[in-house]
C-alpha cells in the first residue's frame, strides 16, 4: 500500500479570489507584512496496491480527471509506501 | 521576505465530506484502489519581515486567527527566506 500526497495549485497567472479575501480580512485584522496569500489543496489517500509503477499511475489519473481541474490548476504528487 | 507553505488538515476523528464525495466519483470512475482521500488546503503568502521570529509570529498568528478553524483543523507551517 501507498500513501499518496497530491498538492493542488492554481497557475501563476490565474487569479486566485479565494486568497484575495482572506487577505483582505488579514489587513482589517492588522496583519500588514502579509501579501501575496495564495490557496490551493493539499490531498492525501491511500492506494492499495504494492507496485509502485501502477501506484504512480493511479495517482495521475486520479489527480488529473478529479482532484485538479486541468485549465488552471497544476498538481505535483509524492509517494510513500506504507505497511 | 520570507515566503511560507502552510499546510491545514483535518484532524483525523473529523470526518471529511469532501474526501468522501471525491471519492464516491473516483468509485464511479472505476479507480477502485483508492481509499481513505482527505482533503486539506495548501496556502503560500509572503511575510515581507527579514526577521526570523517576527515572520515566524505572524505565520502563526494568521494560521490561526484566519486560515485554519481551530476547533477541527490543525496546521504546520515552514518559512523559506527569499530576496
Amino acid at each position: 500500500m501507498y500513501k499518496a500526497t497530491v498538492i493542488i495549485k492554481r497557475r501563476p497567472s490565474i487569479l486566485d479570489p479565494q486568497g484575495k479575501a482572506v487577505e483582505k480580512g488579514a489587513q482589517l485584522l492588522g496583519f500588514n507584512n502579509v501579501s501575496g496569500t495564495r490557496i490551493g489543496k493539499y490531498i492525501e489517500f491511500f492506494v492499495n496496491t504494492d507496485d509502485e509503477n501502477s501506484a504512480t499511475e493511479e495517482v495521475k489519473k486520479y489527480s488529473e480527471k478529479l482532484l485538479a481541474n486541468p485549465i488552471m490548476e497544476d498538481f505535483e504528487y509524492s509517494l510513500e509506501k506504507v505497511s
